[in-house]
């Protein structure tokens, strides 16, 4: 009996001869408690281990051969990286030579290429990902465009039947406020219904998409034209690699509070991987990029004038209302 | 009664307010005959054009503010473009300088670049398209990076009611033999039941994307929630702008006879208006890479040997079956 | 007698058959008066201005057959361009549809984009340059790899005998706070030597290059290896195409006030043109970008205990002593 | 006294607190024996070999920590890459899933990928390198923008005294053919004199580069500034970043036979190193790309005629003159 995914076997970098389907047993999808032979697996794995004479960053080390669940099907896991704080400041140091000897430390260094937009030396680290997600999600990634990707064709192989249907606590109504946002959570009926409506339309069009695909008494419709039957919150895969600059881009864009919450949980278990395999980089880009604040010329005055005893006003500020609302928003 | 639609004025560059829908009435849809007040519309258009000091290519200004139509609800327009023929020669001969002046005609040098791989003067030139599609094809045609795309979004807006059906023509089987392929066209009863559950999926999906966004009644489900209960075969939208170099990529990939149907209609649609823009690197590109071959090495030995009068089989060229299939549906 | 450039005929987009040399004589190279001439010829060329169906920017389109003198022999002229303010708020609307309708007006909308780095709305714009620039500062530009580039080719064509040299007052010291910045300006005798070694040695090398190529009496030395014996001061030339957005990443790095003058000066001529060709976005850059200020978590923590009346200093800020010292220059 | 480099030592990857020159000692340029001391040094860095759950490449392995010399003072090293032939199999296989079961082999599969342009699955290998080039090779190298670059740079520091100066079988005249090549070698006192301006010129130029630098006495022109009085044959160095799918078209390009020699030999050091990493990729590459030859619609044609015992001729042929002489160049 089959308890457990194979995917460690499976998807071994490097010795993958085919490729599966990771499942989730959908009992055990919040807590991943490892079974003894799970944990067999991974001991076996990493006594596979092999000597590299390139830089290994141990931190991310552990993060291979573990997927990383997201949502409820979905996954994130690292396949390969390259490079690690020492490869950043490697490669700045090419660039600055003598010129940067004055700097003490590594972090330092890495800090002050973070706060002046010093971008090449981050280009220098590359990942890797395996991520399994929904569709719609895929769609808002994939407008990230340097990267690398191969995704699952829906073409050449037939999708498996999982959807993501968000978890109730997440089943939100429109925001009044933001037109890209979401508001109060649904309840009652009103929540029901969603739910039901969401997993009925799900479950019949895969249906659908079978008996069209079936070839059991007769010819069967092609693959490239069944799967638009299928609803965006159906699961795809990918292989995305990309390099730490542009990921940090991601992460700025799809970490961030704005960011469309199933999008956001993906970005931030990148982020916990990110912060193990390049802590320095990682502690600077969470200072001067996600906990950093982007003032215009106007907001630069303002300030100065508050801090000479003044008190502004949005009308003499010269900004506009929604300029005005998000600073206030930072520094009252 | 609206009988024609609304994008002469709506659409207009440079001076549109708004974005509206772009109809095409069910009867009109092959068709496509202008009205009298369609063509009153183009004239008034045509009397806005204004003066430039810009490269202006003749056959192009007569794509603007025309869509042309492709599958049952899309479409493709040329929004903006820079450059022509000349440009890319220009380009070239700044290059190239006085190593140029032996060649004697523009299209000469056009056909030798394209010859030779020289791909930047080509990069010269710009275009920007406005596309309505279905998800499905977005999803491939997203794939091409090199490129600036601007699309609707059903996170912000309401998609239209519009969906992608295939015409009976194209309702065809899995290919037995290529397994990204169609085969034979259904037929009778199987075509019917395919056509029926599309539509009715589609139509069903739709209402119930309405149903939950509604707030007559209730609060109403985010539309960034709601949007993943419609299908891949809905319509979207997007201004799409690439330069010449990556859209002969493109259409070389998505013109060619093995891509879908339902992208390689667009690609033929833009390849229409290519030509009439730059009509001596659109003849270059037909010869050199639509109608070229792309020999192996053991590919030219063997025609090299058979110049010479020997008769090479599969197992005597060197050649994988697969290769040697394909040298052989070209060169017999 | 020839006074005057002949580049408006010669450089004409669209018409040119040859590429050729443009030299502003000595004498003219400050001022550049016009003569009457040079006038007839803008005059004919303005009459050949021909109608167009695509948005014209009329700031943009005074600046086309127009170069702009920068340093001693180089120049920036607009060869083409695409789009406007217009296709800026036109590509946003797509995206957001009926979620911008509450934006007034174009300019707010435009700013919005900016304040949140929106981008793609911005990649709509594109820009066609033609530079003549010393190939020291051509190195540093050719660093913006989203751009498209034809160069002159000294493989192909031999280079002319133009050298930048800087004008008495760029001839500064070696900073002694900022290993990449300058100090004061040399005088005297020191000035004066270093002046007459780079006239010298530029001369004399580029003698050399000539003997070395000459095929009077000998076979002359291949072009692609002579080339080498030039200084990094030589003018090279060529076209530059990118879009707005990535010219305004240009532009914020090299317009700034730490870039290298000589660049900062070709920076400085191309955002003059752009404020003519999208006022709207060039007023949101300047705000944004130019003028803005990027804090980091720590910065706004600072600024916040500053403004509740706190004395902050280095040691309690959190920050490192560069840091701070950066602060420290934009809020005291 | 310091007979050999200390490279092994100082660019250590994940290790080097700073960045040296790395010299080969003029006497030892073409033979690179390697030194008790050397041999030591690699002993002990390979001992240094850490565990790592990532693919391996053992043929690249062996690469690291050796430099290979290039030219007179230039070398190429590789100080990390990310992935294998697996890594391409394991993409494809995502992409195509059960589609592609029915090939056999994995280096099937990639011939397959690469005779029909599936460059995707390539760009999941990524290569670093570390180069030591002439300024005017990098200047052709950086056309290649889809890499990521960190480069010496010669406004923070101060370059070296070390200047690429041909060897005499490489001292060629202009060609009379062909615009960019090489014809004969040059003989004699032509040969002679042209290696004595080269190496004066050079000198002469590095001398007047360090007294304009010099704080002796007087405050020292800029960096920044007495660059640009070094010619182009002055070695630089970078960090190069690419992906494989990128470094086969850099290949394609710079190890053709018609590439400029001083960039080829660089290409084809490169190509050796990926010939160990990724075997059956190197091998698809060598038989599709750089055996291969790109057949225009027209040549098909008329091989298929010539192959029916048609003469045809460059008259019926339909090719101008210049495609005509490169296909019989082939054909015959």
């Amino acid at each position: 009996m089959l308890k457990m995914p194979l995917y460690l076997a499976v998807l071994r970098p490097g010795g993958a001869k085919y490729w599966g389907t990771v499942r989730f047993p959908e009992e055990e999808r919040k807590t991943m408690p490892l079974s003894d032979d799970q944990l067999a697996d991974i001991t076996a794995a990493r006594e596979n281990a092999q000597p590299t004479l390139r830089a290994v960053a141990p931190g991310m080390e552990q993060h291979l051969y573990t997927a990383q669940p997201v949502l409820d099907h979905g996954f994130v896991r690292v396949i390969d990286y390259m490079g690690d704080d020492s490869a950043i400041v490697q490669a700045a140091r090419v660039s600055y030579g003598a010129g940067t000897k004055h700097v003490q430390s590594d972090e330092g260094l890495i800090r002050y290429l973070m706060r002046h937009w010093h971008s090449t030396p981050f280009e220098m680290c590359e990942i890797k990902l395996h991520v399994k997600l929904p569709v719609f999600v895929a769609r808002q990634w994939i407008r990230h465009r340097t990267a690398n990707v191969n995704e699952y064709s829906a073409r050449y192989s037939i999708l498996d039947r999982e959807f993501y249907i968000p978890a109730p606590e997440q089943l939100a109504a429109q925001s009044t406020v933001n037109n890209q946002g979401r508001g109060e959570v649904l309840q009652g009926e009103e929540a029901a219904r969603v739910l039901e409506l969401l997993k009925t339309d799900a479950g019949r069009a895969y249906d659908h998409y079978q008996s069209m695909l079936s070839q059991d008494g007769q010819q069967g419709l092609a693959r490239e034209l069944a799967r638009m039957n299928l609803p965006a919150n159906i699961y795809t895969q990918w292989y995305w690699k990309t390099d730490l600059h542009n990921l940090f881009h991601f992460l700025r864009l799809r970490a961030d509070s704005h960011a469309q919450y199933e999008i956001r949980v993906y970005a931030e278990a990148i982020a916990e991987m990110v912060k193990d395999w390049v802590p320095a980089a990682y502690g600077a880009f969470e200072d001067y990029r996600m906990g950093g604040v982007q003032l215009s010329g106007k907001g630069v005055e303002v300030l100065k004038r508050r801090l000479a005893g003044e008190a502004v006003t949005q009308e003499s500020s010269g900004m506009s209302k929604g300029e005005w609302r998000e600073f206030v928003e930072v520094f009252g």
